[in-house]
């Protein structure tokens, strides 16, 4: 997670308010105040009084160049801080900045008799009134500022979890050899996608694909956000559902931006969940050879895994996403407020994903779902945003190594090979993708076990997980010849062989070909 | 173009069939013998005499060595050269090599009385035996062998030149970040596209795609080499057509794949005109998030320009090429053999790109097609390859500066803003696309003209070769309006203005948006 920066006038409760923030949110704390004392073995007021400010704001600005490096810490750092344009910048790149505010009567009453440097000389109150007015340009520079008057410690650390959620944008980047681009995730974001588009250069013309009931639930707050921004935006409506993601639809697509005169320089923005990324995604990639698009997924399912990585398809009768291209987003924007809506059915096949990601790269992180499902389908914010954060993080790692999928990439196909024919056995209704997945995660484990590559608790781990996050783990009833058929015709298919992803441990994965 | 060496047992004329050659040819000479002995200063017998053999063969190695750096060059080595491993290898690499035989008696008779150092010793023909044994070997591993016994030079030579048009490939490179490839043009080598596809570690399903009159020329010469270098080759007809080049037609060819289990390792083979390459290319970028295809393309203007850069489209209603992506073929194979059974028409209509590749980035090669173009018009084998050849080498030039068309690249639509409007007024039944650019870029080179860009001399040098490549000069009737709707939907607008390119002068051209 990104830094909180505390900053504010002395008295304001910075440090107080600091202990309190990294232990709710398990983030360390660091004091630079205090740190720049331990460094010179003497407290504040002797550099001070025996060096001069100025040899003060040195230490501290080197001091503050320092803890900027670290992440996931709640920073302290002293009221005059931030009135150096050099401290404020670097502190904001990988921090929130958050001002504690107090009148100066009650300023006054909390530091008097204490040895603080900035204060001495005349009356107090006019010193203190002084010194705010000659910072009060520089205050203003924070992200959020917090009037603690009335308040107690814990209350104004309450109210600094719940802005940070609210504000603070995590970001997971995407490397390729050409067109990088961000992944970013926050709650209640959806307002900021105009500037943050606009931010990557984009300009002129965008349109938002979705579905009628994705549209009125967060269309409107999307294109305001655009227009503010300056986009000229154009909503385009595409029925709900995976059989509508064809060629079919792609070329209604391509009629309405040409009618729109769309040009190269143009964007599409795909809100919604997978078959709206997979499909906006490929009518960008086709239209005019490629214009950028930009992913706003709804869905968990497109938030951990789809809107990432690139891979765009539209379905054809044979097979799902047998018709697609790799085509990277510009942007990937992840509102987790947006879960808020789904279906429990709808969000529980999205931790499908999620598991398979502990399963096929990071045991620490299947241990943290295990330990943390009950909060995730309660919809906690902060864990289930740090279950998304991290599961961003494996996927964008995964596809900045390989991201035409020629080796390692893979591996993000476990359970999927089963999954998708399941699907396809299914009709695409029996079964949400997640569901299907889940089964085949299942199959995969136990896959694995009778081929010796691992043991028992393998599998049972992944099924006692899988049951928790309210996932089926018993197989249905189908023709196994039908199966068959199915993965038969998979992308996944080399030299008529099928390629199943196998699980040595928890966290450990590789493909094979059968 | 490629080196030839001539190799062969002394007193078969490599010198005086290298001069021959040279003179025919345009190509310099080089005869490693004499550069040596000018280097030492000293006959070689007097080397052999003094130094022996082992000596002589170090000098030669470094003489080899330096020589095959030389192109365009007639390079005769010794006899006894490419008995050394490195010596071939490193002729083989740039150089077709060529070993002239003559009988025993017919040597013994031209080289009695010389002071070659080899034939020193015992009774003259027994030595000219035991020689010509030890070196049979190496004399094998040229790539042709010609009997000198009964043949004047002037025979020999002419029979070279014919072979070297026959096998000779010359190689231009499409550089990119990622995927560059080759271009390769020879007269009669559509029999070698198997060896050429699985040199590239293609192996598997091909699909050979073509219209019915072309598959009916050359499907079998190209489906028998694949399959004798081991692929499993299928082939699809499509009709042939501008109006076909459609969604439609794309997805009867994945219906074709699917049927056949083509999978992403396979490749495709585009063996027609440019409507042939861009749909194939079309399929093959988008058909299982892209496989690799191959253009071997069978008209002038589809062998110069559309196969090559990596632009796939099927057209729209609304527009020509508005359904794309950027897909690069592994391979371009160019046989300007298959010229030949072009009409007069269709051939001509070639020529506008090549001279569009004078104006915009070669002054030279513009003077070369004013004085050549009777030659070229004749289908003279050496001329037109040479034409073909460089507008090859601009054409991979700008595209591997500019994959994308994100700048420079534009430069190649000089004269296909007005021309790409007319093909479209005309229903693209009355001009054919070179037809259109011919007419386009007299519209560009006035427009040019008139805004003071340019001299009239520009403009009357391009009207005059233009004529003369028997292709239109005069404007045929049309609204502007008409026009204008159709520059607009182009996908070089840009924020709703129409992109052209202009000349300054032969050899000069920049984008404009007006």
């Amino acid at each position: 997670m990104r830094n909180i920066v505390l900053t504010g006038f002395m008295g304001t409760g910075k440090t107080e308010v600091g202990r309190k923030l990294a232990t709710s949110l398990g983030m360390k704390m660091i004091d630079t105040d205090q740190l720049i004392e331990k460094e010179a073995k003497r407290p504040i007021h002797e550099i001070f009084g025996e060096e001069g400010e100025a040899h003060f704001r040195k230490l501290e600005r080197s001091m503050i160049q320092k803890v900027v490096k670290e992440r996931n810490a709640i920073i302290a750092v002293g009221g005059g801080a931030i009135s150096d344009a050099e401290n404020l910048k670097a502190l904001q790149k990988n921090g929130f900045i958050v001002c504690l505010e107090a009148s100066p009567g009650i300023i006054r009453s909390r530091v008097s008799g204490s040895k603080r440097p900035m204060l001495k000389g005349s009356s107090l109150t006019k010193r203190i009134r002084k010194l705010l007015d000659l910072r009060k340009a520089s205050y203003r520079k924070a992200d959020v500022t917090i009037d603690t008057s009335t308040k107690t410690f814990g209350e104004i650390s309450n109210q600094i979890v719940a802005m940070v959620s609210e504000n603070v944008m995590e970001q997971v980047r995407v490397k390729l050899p050409q067109n990088s681009y961000d992944i970013k995730i926050g709650s209640g974001i959806l307002s900021r996608i105009g500037e943050e588009l606009s931010g990557l250069g984009i300009k002129g013309k965008v349109a938002v694909i979705t579905h009628p009931r994705i549209g009125k639930l967060y269309g409107r707050i999307v294109s305001l956000s655009l227009k503010k921004a300056g986009f000229q935006v154009k909503t385009l409506l595409v029925p709900d559902g995976e059989r509508y993601k064809t060629l079919l639809t792609a070329n209604r697509l391509y009629d309405a931006l040409i009618k729109n005169r769309f040009e190269r320089s143009s964007c599409l923005i795909a809100l919604g969940g997978g078959v709206i990324g997979d499909l906006v995604g490929y009518t960008a990639a086709t239209f005019l050879r490629g214009i950028s698009f930009c992913q706003i997924p709804t869905s968990l399912v497109a938030q951990v895994d789809a809107s990432i990585g690139g891979k765009t398809a539209v379905n054809h009768p044979m097979g799902k996403n047998l018709i697609g291209v790799f085509h990277q987003p510009r942007l990937v924007f992840i509102d987790t407020q947006v879960l808020l809506t789904l279906s429990n059915r709808e969000f529980q096949s999205g931790l499908a994903e999620v598991i398979k990601y502990g399963v096929i790269n990071d045991a620490r992180f299947f241990e943290f779902l295990e330990r943390r499902m009950p909060e995730i389908l309660k919809l906690d914010d902060q864990i289930l945003r740090r279950a998304i954060i991290r599961s961003c993080e494996i996927k964008a790692k995964v596809v900045s190594e390989d991201e035409r999928e020629s080796g390692w990439r893979l591996i993000l196909n476990y359970g999927h090979t089963f999954g998708h024919a399941l699907e396809a056995v299914g009709g695409y209704k029996r079964f949400l993708h997640g569901e299907a997945v889940a089964m085949g995660m299942l199959k995969a484990a136990r896959m694995s076990q009778r081929l010796g590559l691992c043991g028992e608790t393998v599998v049972k781990r992944q099924e006692a997980l899988i049951r928790r996050a309210k996932l089926p783990i018993s197989l249905p009833k189908f023709r196994s010849a039908d199966i068959l058929r199915h993965m038969k015709v998979d992308k996944k298919v080399v030299g008529g062989a099928i390629h199943f992803v196998l699980a040595s441990r928890i966290g450990k994965v590789s493909a094979s070909c059968l």
